[in-house]
Order: C-alpha cells, then sequence, then structure tokens
C-alpha cells in the first residue's frame, strides 16, 4: 500500500521501517530534521510537510504523541483535506475515546475513513513488528489496513466498530499498567519501611500470585537511586489523565485509578516527572519518611 | 522428623499427607472430626488433642487460619507447655508480623523455637508440593526444618532472623494480591461502562504490560455471574487489614492498599462476603451504576 507516515519518534522509525520491509511504498514526515534520514536509508521516502506525507496516499498513519497532535496534522495542517477520498487514517497514538471519536466523525464527513487503533508494546515491540494494535472501526476498513497492521504489530484485535473502542481498550491497559506501578512502589516502600530486603522480595513475588508485569519490569528501576528513563513519570499523568477524564466522562468512580494518579502526580510535583517512572516510589518515601522504622 | 501438624484443612491435608510421603512421622489434629481420616489412609496418625500432637513432636507445624488460633493453640490449650525443650513451632498461617513476633518471644521464653513461614500457592501448590514458603527465624533453626519445609513446598526463602519478617513477606504479597484483583474489577467495570467487550479486554490485557497473576486467574471469574469460590471476599477483607494494621504500626500511609480495602468492605457490606473474591466487582457496579452508558 502507499502509506503516509507522520510521527517519526523512537516508536514511529522502527514501525515505518517495518512497513518497507514489508513491502509498502512509505513516506514519512517528522518535524524535527534528519528523523526520516533511516527511513530514506532503507528505501523509504521524506516527505516535506504533513500535507506531503498525505498527497495521494491509501493509508495515513498517525504515531503522534496526542489526540491534539493528531487533530492538528489533520484538520489544522490539511493533511485531511489533502487525502483522496475513500483513504484510511490510521490513528497509532494514545489517546482519549472522546477525542477518537470526535476525529473520526470529522473524517469521515470528509469522505475518509478513521481507524481507531493504538498499540501498545514499546519500542521492543516496535522494532520486533511485535506489538499489540487494539482497532476499532468499519469491518472493510479493518480488512483493508491489514497487510500495514501486520507489518507492525503481531496481535491485531478487533475491539468493535464504532471508533472509540480501540482507545477504550488501550486506556483499559494504561489504567493497569499506571495502578501496578504504583502498587509495586508502595510495596516496595512497605518493604523498605518493614526492614525486609527489597532483592528478597522481589525474587518472591515474581513467583507468587502477587506478580504483575510491570512488578517484573519496574521492580528492579525501583530498587536503583537513579535508573535509566525508559517510560517517564510524567506519561502516567497524561494516560491516568486520560483514564480519570474518560472516568468522568461516564460517570464511574475509579478509587484504585485515582488514587494512583495522586502518587504520580506527588512524584512530579516533588520534581521527578522526567525520572523514570519507577520513581514513582519516591512519592511514597516523600509521604511516609525513607527510613526503616523496625 | 516427628511432626505434629495441627489445621487439617484444604491446605493442611495435603501438606501433611506429603510430609509422610517423604518420610517423616506425622501427627495430625483439627478440631473437626474425619479431618485426619485421609492423613491416616496414608500413614500418619491421628492426634487426639492439640497437646497430643505436640507431645515428643521435634517440629510443631501450625497450618490454622489466623495468629490468634495459633496462640490459642500454643497457649491456651497447652501445645507449648507439652512440646519438649528445644522443638519447633513452624507457623505456617498468615497472621499480622506483630503477631508473629510476640508469639515468637513467648516461646523463646518457654525453650522453644519459632520459625514464622507463611505459605503461598493455594491448595494447588499444597497439593503439588509445590508452595512457596516465606522464613524468618534462626539461621540453625531453618536449616533443622529444611527437611519438612522441602517436602511441602518448592521454593523456601530466607527472609532474615527475625520473626515477624516471613509474615511480613507474605503480607507484601497479599497487598498486591489485594490491589491487583481490585484493580483487575476496576478496569472490567469499566470496560463494561464504555460497552468494550469484556472477553476481547481480557484477551487484550493477557498479553500486554497490564497483565497480572490475578488478572489472568480471577478476570474469567469475574465475567460469571455467580462463579465457584476458590477464596472469598472476606479473606481480602482479613488480609488487607492485617496489611492497613502494619502500616499504621509502622506509620506508613498505603493509599492504594487502603482504596482496595473499601472495595473489598463494600462488596462484604452488600452480603456478598463468602462469595468469590472476583466478586468485588459487584462493589463497583453498585457504586457508579451496571450498565454500558456509551
Amino acid at each position: 500500500m502507499r502509506v503516509g507516515f507522520i510521527g517519526l519518534g523512537a516508536m514511529g522509525v522502527p514501525m515505518a521501517l517495518n512497513l518497507v520491509k514489508a513491502g509498502h511504498t512509505v513516506r514519512g514526515f517528522d518535524l524535527r530534521p534528519g528523523a526520516a534520514d533511516a527511513l530514506v536509508a532503507a528505501g523509504g521516502g521524506a516527505a516535506s510537510s504533513a500535507v506531503d506525507a498525505a498527497h495521494d496516499a491509501e493509508l495515513l498513519w498517525l504515531m503522534v504523541v496526542s489526540g491534539e497532535q493528531a487533530e492538528s496534522v489533520l484538520f489544522d495542517h490539511g493533511a485531511a483535506a489533502t487525502l483522496p477520498q475513500g483513504a484510511i487514517v490510521g490513528m497509532g497514538c494514545t489517546q482519549a475515546p472522546e477525542h477518537a471519536m470526535r476525529t473520526a466523525a470529522r473524517l469521515s464527513a470528509m469522505g475518509l475513513h478513521a481507524l481507531d487503533a493504538p498499540v501498545s508494546g514499546g519500542t521492543k515491540g516496535a522494532n520486533a513488528a511485535a506489538l499489540t494494535i487494539m482497532c476499532s472501526g468499519d469491518e472493510a476498513v479493518l480488512q483493508r489496513a491489514r497487510p500495514v497492521l501486520d507489518a507492525m504489530g503481531s496481535r491485531i484485535f478487533d475491539c468493535g466498530r464504532a471508533a472509540g473502542m480501540g482507545s477504550t481498550a488501550k486506556m483499559i491497559n494504561q489504567l493497569l499498567c499506571g495502578v501496578h506501578i504504583a502498587a509495586a512502589a508502595e510495596a516496595m516502600h512497605l518493604a523498605e519501611r518493614a526492614g525486609v530486603s527489597t532483592a528478597t522480595m522481589h525474587e518472591i513475588i515474581s513467583v507468587s500470585a502477587g506478580n504483575s508485569w510491570m512488578w517484573g519490569d519496574r521492580g528492579p528501576r525501583m530498587m536503583q537511586s537513579d535508573p535509566p528513563v525508559t517510560s517517564a513519570v510524567d506519561i502516567f499523568v497524561k494516560d491516568l489523565g486520560i483514564v480519570l477524564g474518560e472516568g468522568r466522562a461516564l460517570k464511574a468512580g475509579l478509587p484504585l485509578s485515582a488514587a494512583a494518579m495522586q502518587m504520580f502526580l506527588a512524584a512530579s510535583g516533588l520534581g521527578h516527572g522526567a525520572a523514570d517512572d519507577s520513581q514513582v516510589i519516591r512519592a511514597y518515601r516523600a509521604l511516609n519518611g525513607a527510613g526503616a522504622k523496625r
């Protein structure tokens, strides 16, 4: 397929490269100069603007950082108006379900097809073409987009017909991720407090019913004082913000998400917003004191 | 070893049977008549009382339901006074760390050795001799008890010298279990609310970063209206009660555990205390209404 690809960041570059590998014609754009170099080296093309990337594309894939950016690219910068009638817009970004629904309706009124298609799996999954992609949209649109989805992901889920369902699924995953990171920090902090070895604790939980994917991944970094940043505290301020906004829109109280959000907010307020999200544990230490009490 | 075994319930019976299989001499006691039948059939003995089980034992294993029951058996019913000097008391029950410390101190004053040794792994782990056992106590005592521990569990962790450390490790596991069950219910409820298929959602999360052991185990039962009870709501009212009591003793605020506790308490208050703990989702439905809003 002829694919326009907007957003060549840590996720976007390997995804676009996998599209080229699978035989698609890819033209990429990113505001940062040089972002398309790897794509061009691999046989893809560099577009000079969002409009240029949209020109003549059968599918425009948006790998930007938010629903606001997606809207801006599509409507303010004219990508949507440039796309040929009947083209598909794949929204790979994490955004509020309400946002995805609104953008899909605007695209539909212009004769374009939206595919709500947020991804999960990080740069590791992006590199390995092993992303999880949570799709919603018309069945025929999903079928047409399938060769593109299969080139980037290994698990393509059909979450339903209405735009917003894919984003809802992603949001629910983020709810669990955020709560599990904060819960891991709460548990690690309690171990510190009670004077139990956090290393032994990590080993025990990893083979017990209290285990989570996040415990395995973030737990070791909670034991480091200044770990490398794989995903920042402020990303969860954003993602749990989407979760709680959606809870508000649906009139649903979400007490654990709300409690977790306070800890990420506090960590950010303490000046650790750009730190690795495992460092939400610093909010616990600030709250209760950092020393052992036994 | 000559082992007295008190508490022949769903966990206790298979644990005692595994001790017999490993060649230990086991005499079991439980208040319920007939509880020792399977043990006797397998070549073990039935004790007529807690004192009788303690008589001449090198190790007394307590598989009762609480620290209060352990204390009652040991001190009110005279098991501790009956044990030979230098005998080991293995406390396999889930109890507050403070409780384990107090009982250990009383046993020590009587010339006995406490091994704080709560277990994890459920009846499945008990049957398969594959329990996780979180031990703390004197190193020499742990070494002496090792053949008994190895006959019941496959992962024996040394959590430190002080009694209470094993119970702290178990409590931290329970913190994560309780928060993860409530988080799974919160996520499932939000999916219901937003009109996303809970079955698809379960499939997505099971291969995503939001996954937890509890999501895999309890998630499917959350989708049933009246699932079989594998562990009751009120067990988590008890276990999160221990967690929060310990947080109070250590002066440590635990916001996620506190929020999860409220949901288990509410489920219990709604009359579902004896229901499967997956049914904490009913507290969410009561809180927000059960219908889809999209």
